[in-house]
């Protein structure tokens, strides 16, 4: 097994460390060779190289069978709206290049940190949904973007294909099937062109799928439905911008937000990652929580190479060092807390 | 002073017609003289013209001092995404000529309320942010728009001046000068030339306004710590599709989304309406919960004829509304619940 490591900037170099004690472990337990390929990515590949994606990165990508991705971004970018290179753009670069077309977030809660939810817990017991958000087009991508010759204009486009549409809307529809079987398209059809053409075709997809419930939601009212009641969603399928919104705010509904891992899938390529960020300020302190890293791996193991038992016993782990408080300053709640190393060790 | 009412779709009549005896009660009580001119808008007008907002629409309108609009919207027109007319383009083309570029959106408590909010006490406890949200560019109006040729393709153009971010932007921070002097400015500068435009003009535009400090926040960003601690926000500007998601998330959070009222303005005209929607289910039942409305009309006393008094008396006899329990349904819990009309009877 060859995995490519990307820890790219702030707390992704140590979360990723403590993800690679853990897949030695499960290699070492399970019999498996495991190979690991390191490569900078990010404002740590800018710096390195100029390029936030380098040539040399993405071969170290292609090479693998799976790529373990930590964070990207760094503040020095952040308030500079005429920096010519950005971190982000590699990892837009990177999304595209490998056809990561979907990205896959599920919220779901763990017991032992629901009181840390910003809701009450009579909203989020329970709570337990995929998002499927489309990473490679719409307003990400589309051209023309820029501003006229004066600079006193700017333009974005968003843009969708029926066949990027229809990719996404199946893996949403194939998830359903196997879970509660409510598939939810979200979009803003009573304003956009783009959002009528991913209506439509979810339309004419649902037929397909005769055993799955299809609801449209408008992209305003998802936004409070999360927060209102949260339990009323299974599967949703959305587009770029409004899944990075939307993945966002289910993402703290849980009180796990250091625990919610992601996939980000395509044609040939899979690439797994926490959903917290770069997280600049705890960078180097060994505090950051590694745990979405580590069950980013768990993903990995089932996702990319089908190796359940071994994705299993990562959980497993997981779960017994929120139970015996084996757990980093963010979560230890007065308790003892551990160093970010101290909890990979404990867990490999 | 000339009052256009615009009743609309859904409950809209309904909710209407409460405020117009409120503020006709206002009027009584303060000397004024008060006209009203009613004409259709949204699904209404589309069934009584077949357009959504008829020139004659426009013409009341533009010789009203203030416009006092209701909720648009028919879910018979949702789930056809082939629809020729639709009611939102009705509200998205007043918005546009009569140029209401700001739509001003707080968010506060009701003490009285708060326990219905979905997040948790202390994190809702005395929170109080206002939205200017963008209303009449971005990707609601951006051109090109629509599909190529064989109808497989689609796309929307995201468009900004440096000049109307300005206009919006001076808005907020002259409301931040007079409240607790925070701005920010939300964005998704790390991916989108237009939200690029929106800082660099934004960071122009903060020497000007020394007592303001002014925070560049991503939308994704935004649209979590909204839940997770709405109480760090004051002043908040933004684009008009961030603005839609932003402001309706924002709007669950006190527990009182049945009464927040909002205001949309321009240079020459000014419009009062209910964050909420058309609620189509609710319709023609007398249960709809007339006091975002009726809140709305105190906003324009305030905003559109800079009486305050007037104003106040419409809040006080709302929170009497509150403490004595004469409310709709939505908000009784278990107590008698009031009609619509007779909430309206009550309170002129
Ligand atoms: C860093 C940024 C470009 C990125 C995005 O908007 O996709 C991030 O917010 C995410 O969701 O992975
Ligand atoms: C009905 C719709 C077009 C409208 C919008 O998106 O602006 C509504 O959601 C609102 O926020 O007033």
């Amino acid at each position: 097994m060859n995995i490519a490591l990307l820890p790219g900037d702030g707390i992704g170099p140590e979360v990723i460390a403590q993800a690679v004690k853990v897949v030695r472990a499960v290699g070492k337990k399970f019999g498996h060779t495991i190979n690991f390929e390191e490569a900078p990515v990010g404002a740590a590949a800018i710096d390195q190289t100029g390029n936030p994606y380098p040539d040399t990165t993405h071969e170290v990508c292609l090479r693998a069978d799976a790529v373990l991705f930590g964070a990207i971004g760094d503040p020095k970018y952040d308030n500079d709206p005429k920096a010519k290179v950005r971190p982000e753009q590699g990892l837009l670069e990177m999304r595209k290049k490998l056809g990561l077309f979907a990205n896959v977030r599920p919220t779901f809660t763990f017991p032992s940190l629901i009181h840390k939810s910003p809701l009450k817990l009579e909203r989020v017991e329970g709570v337990d949904f995929v998002f499927f958000r489309e990473l490679t087009g719409g307003i990400y991508f589309g051209e023309p973007r820029g501003r006229n010759e004066q600079g006193t204009k700017a333009f974005d486009t968003n843009v969708y294909t029926k066949e990027e549409i229809t990719r996404l809307a199946r893996m949403g529809f194939e998830a359903a099937q196997k879970r509660r079987k409510l598939l939810t398209c979200v979009d803003k059809a009573n304003v956009l062109a783009t959002s009528r053409l991913w209506r439509e075709t979810v339309q004419e997809l649902a037929p397909e799928y005769p055993d799955v419930k299809v609801e449209y939601e408008f992209v305003d009212a998802v936004a409070m439905r999360l927060i209102q009641w949260p339990k009323a969603y299974d599967v949703l399928i959305t587009e770029n911008l409004f899944g990075d919104i939307l993945t966002d705010e289910a993402s703290v509904i849980s009180g796990s937000m250091g625990l919610m891992p992601s996939a980000s899938v395509g044609t040939e390529n899979k690439l797994f990652e926490p959903i917290h960020g770069s997280y600049p300020q705890a960078a180097g302190k060994d505090i950051a929580n590694p745990l979405a890293t580590v069950l980013s791996a768990a993903m990995m193991f089932e996702y990319a190479f089908d190796m359940k038992a071994e994705a299993q016993a990562i959980s497993d782990v997981v779960n017994k060092s929120l139970a015996e408080g084996i757990v980093t300053e963010d979560i230890a709640e007065g308790a003892k807390a551990y160093k970010t190393s101290e909890v990979g060790d404990w867990l490999a």
